[in-house]
């Protein structure tokens, strides 16, 4: 596959270490695929076929998962030039016996049948995480979830706050948070205790960050406490007040700032989505982005929160070089994988390359799955491990600058230990 | 000239491929060059002379055109980098007889008499189009073209809508638009009716698509038919009056929208260019841009018309960055070509490959010449088909992900096959 | 170091052409470093032991040097992976016989003591030079220097005007200026007479450019006389007035551009940094930048001095793009250097590859080192010249356009004609 040996060299050696995967969607009380509409129901998949000319008919409920791998089936040879296909290549020839170099509608059958056998084999679970060589996987948790029922040594919780910051409007959201906190948020004062009871929960169990996605044109500030409470009024009582909502969203926002602080969480950001452009997508395909977005919108928060780690996850590779140089100019910036539309080689190739060279290494954070599904883990991973170990040939080997064990050294800071020491190690 | 076996391999089979050229200026009536000062008098050619130092005497009308032509070759020693001289180069080579490595002053009267015995000899216009191995060639025709007097499935028509969005304001835009249609557009309903006429009388001569170029700073939006007709009266009282231009742009194109849905013809969109930058440049070298533009503006129209295809053209790469994600996304957005600015290989390349990453291949139009001479649609061409052999090369046929025969097939749908099914089996 | 024959033929023609430096900070009086301090001194040192963990308290004066060369020292292995530490490594192998592959904590006071040695050495500064092969160096002049007591040929003297832009409201600034000048700039007419007398000062001492650094969001435009006036009237007597210092400020600008004019000298814009962004950050590593900015900002500048040439240096790859479309249509527009955040491989390789696509090669100002101190000049030139290299072997030898010899003359342009011609021939 790779037609140079220090390159395959390099790879097969990064291939041994034991990944860390610092995010994903994963749910651990089903963490592998129950079928394979599970695997083709990604929304990579169901997103890209749809966008090649796949009605939505075959994505309704009412349609048996095998009639719906099948549509997707068929319309892949559209997108088989996709680095989406390659994953689920992948997945086909690692985890279900697939033999082929092409695979398309043909294999419908054959594979939906191999995986419900494989898929429902005892010990499925413990079998994919040990071919991926995955040690640890952080998670994706709503503000309500009670994190029981899972190992959070293996699968690490994480307090994902997209519904507290830019849903709190919403009725439901604030009796969610009632709910678990006992907590009625009425005010800035007890939204703040109602929050901080999450970040004693959340910590109780091991959760180990706290996260948002951010839309492109959200700047933090701090607000004063009683412009917060009359926002926080005005959407309990309006919750279309946009301008209220706004206020609000900031306020919350910094509010977990300062919990990350007190709790010694690091804070992820993941910058610049705008939610439900294309508004008839199919599910989760209808997200989009601005790249007129700036981290200097966040440089308030990044003074005012010295003691806070923020890894950065950004769309496009303009703002990746905002982000190599703020990273090498704040302490607690560090860079954060290769975020949704940037994670082709395409972008992961020139955005490494440029935080290889100006990053220092120990602040980058390499590579997360963002996977729904375990078996997502290897061939996402595999595919960065690819570009890695050309990037560290060209850029540090081939020039004298670094041995190869140095490289793997690099290699392994950026797959695991900086992971282990930012995220784990507090 | 590629010194790597696959590479070279992939673009002689390639070279083979019948081309459809889906955008240039060429006229149907005059399509080859009728002397070498039509060669050097495309705006590239003029404008790096004239930023090379050039003034702008030798470009007067009083100037013989062979004097012209002398002019722009003595000052092509200061631009022999580019890959516009590349493409000139190749001209000569191929067209000309030119045997050299390097043109220049010297070859001046040469070239300019071997241009004068060639570009005259009989059969001309066959003999370019069968070297450079193209079937049809998209045309870029005013909205008040009769289109007569040409071959329509050769030079197939398209109907270019600049002046009606952008210049209505002007009386002899609005004049043009009465004399070819009949009707006085003097509210929203006479317009509609005249623009009507526009796409009846198009559609019955063969065009097979509406197109624009558009500023970085547009963001269309629907315009109810009574605030259009008011904008529509006011630029009429007052040709300078912004706020109503700007509202009847709008409307006008919104309106172009509609009848691409109603008479089937993809849109076109070329977004991102400022015109008469340099206020004192030459002919065609004036225009600039501002990369602070996104495709966000362009999400309203994308989901009102689910039935409209917009191929679409950008200036910089982190716009190529939202057009592959927005072509993943919306199923009638594709990516067309390598437009202007960028069409210059260090761009050309990050972009293809981004593109066969992330977008359906059935929905990218790899390229097009933007030629206004026929001789030019062969260098430009081949440049891309240079990239695209050795970005299928590195992209898929080395990982082992397609056979060289797969590459070539995906080639021919970025070559001919797209453009056939998007733009004229409809 | 570099695995095809072809780039490493080329680098070592390169490496003899003798260097012209367009921009650096050197102080002629003391050119070189007198300690490793001075060395690792360097903000990219401080800021990135800073980013990587390092607390300031190194970096007190009261800290011995050596003490501050060890703590650095000591967080370089967290950043070894950088381009910035590898021009230290060639620094203390070229200059301090420093013979190891990695250099760190242990070497510290090994290498203190030889640069101890070494840099007080009889000759040092012309060592450095002709080891270098540099022959001249652009300097950074406060608008105050006297830029007496060295060779102005070999040190270029130029006019920095951020002060006289930016900082005009502060009362030692204007104090400065009349200090200089003998004239007290209350009004349009005096201030411009005082900023006439600095052309005057600076021309007649061998000045060859005046030069400036602007945030993103800058935009010049022409400011009346009356205006102007009232908005120094306003920022004398209240210097934290924004309104009036920013109209001040474009006034200003715009009667530097008159006299870059008048007195023809090139007016070097540096374009895009924000100061100050990290408060607490360590010194000059405090600056970061807003991708979103346009050269369209300039275009009323560009227009208006057409006698003028305006050398651009940008920071982000998408600027890069509009430098390179800029620079291709406005005669009086060229590209100069690599600057700073942007001034590593990752963004000077597709910088360089795209200008070498479409500017005249007599617009190309290939580089300049930026350089505090002379030990630097020779390890940021060859980092460029090796990418020179491999990007003329790529682009331009291979694929048959130009010979080795032809390519080694482009980058004599690039290293130093091109600096004579555009800064000193005039």
């Amino acid at each position: 596959m790779m037609h140079d040996r220090l390159t395959r060299d390099l790879y097969h050696e990064i291939r041994r270490i034991p990944l860390i995967d610092p995010h994903s969607h994963i749910n651990p009380l089903q963490a592998t695929a129950r079928s394979l509409d599970d695997i083709l129901g990604y929304h990579y998949y169901t997103e890209l076929a749809h966008s090649a000319g796949m009605d939505q008919e075959p994505l309704a409920e009412s349609v048996s998962p095998r009639q719906r791998v099948k549509a997707i089936l068929e319309h892949m040879d559209r997108f088989d030039n996709t680095v989406q296909y390659s994953w689920f290549l992948e997945i086909a020839r690692t985890f279900l016996g697939f033999t082929g170099d092409r695979v398309g509608a043909k294999d419908a059958d054959a594979l939906y049948d191999a995986a419900e056998k494989i898929f429902h084999a005892p010990g499925w679970e413990d079998e994919v995480l040990r071919r991926t060589n995955v040690e640890q996987i952080f998670l994706t948790n709503d503000f309500d979830d009670d994190l029981e029922g899972f190992d959070t040594n293996r699968y690490v919780p994480c307090l994902r706050t997209d519904d507290l910051v830019f849903h709190l409007a919403q009725p439901e959201v604030r009796q969610r948070l009632a709910e678990c906190t006992g907590i009625e948020a009425a005010d800035a004062s007890s939204l703040k205790q109602a929050i901080g009871k999450l970040f004693e929960h959340f910590t109780s169990k091991g959760a180990r960050a706290c996260a948002i996605s951010l839309p492109p044109n959200f700047t933090p500030t701090h607000i004063g406490n009683e412009e917060w409470t009359q926002a926080i009024q005005t959407i309990r009582s309006n919750p279309d007040d946009a301008a209220g909502a706004a206020v609000c969203a900031r306020g919350v926002f910094w509010c977990l700032a300062e919990y990350c602080r007190d709790f010694g969480l690091p804070f992820d950001l993941m910058i610049g989505v705008n939610r439900r452009v294309y508004r008839l997508g199919v599910y989760q395909g209808q997200d989009l982005f601005d790249q007129r977005t700036s981290l200097i919108q966040y440089a308030d928060l990044f003074n005012a929160f010295p003691a806070v780690t923020f890894p950065i996850s950004v769309l496009t590779s303009v703002q990746n070089q905002e982000l190599v140089s703020y990273s090498w100019i704040f302490p607690n910036v560090v860079t954060n994988g290769h975020w949704w539309y940037s994670n082709i080689p395409a972008y992961i190739a020139p955005d490494l390359r440029a935080r290889l060279n100006a990053v220092p290494k120990t602040k980058q954070i390499g590579y997360y799955s963002d996977a729904y599904k375990l078996e997502f883990v290897l061939p996402k991973f595999d595919m960065y491990r690819r570009i890695l170990a050309s990037t560290l040939a060209d850029e540090l080997v081939r020039p004298g600058r670094y041995s190869e064990k140095d490289a793997i050294a690099l290699a392994r800071l950026l797959l695991r230990e900086n992971t282990e020491r930012i995220f784990l190690k507090r």
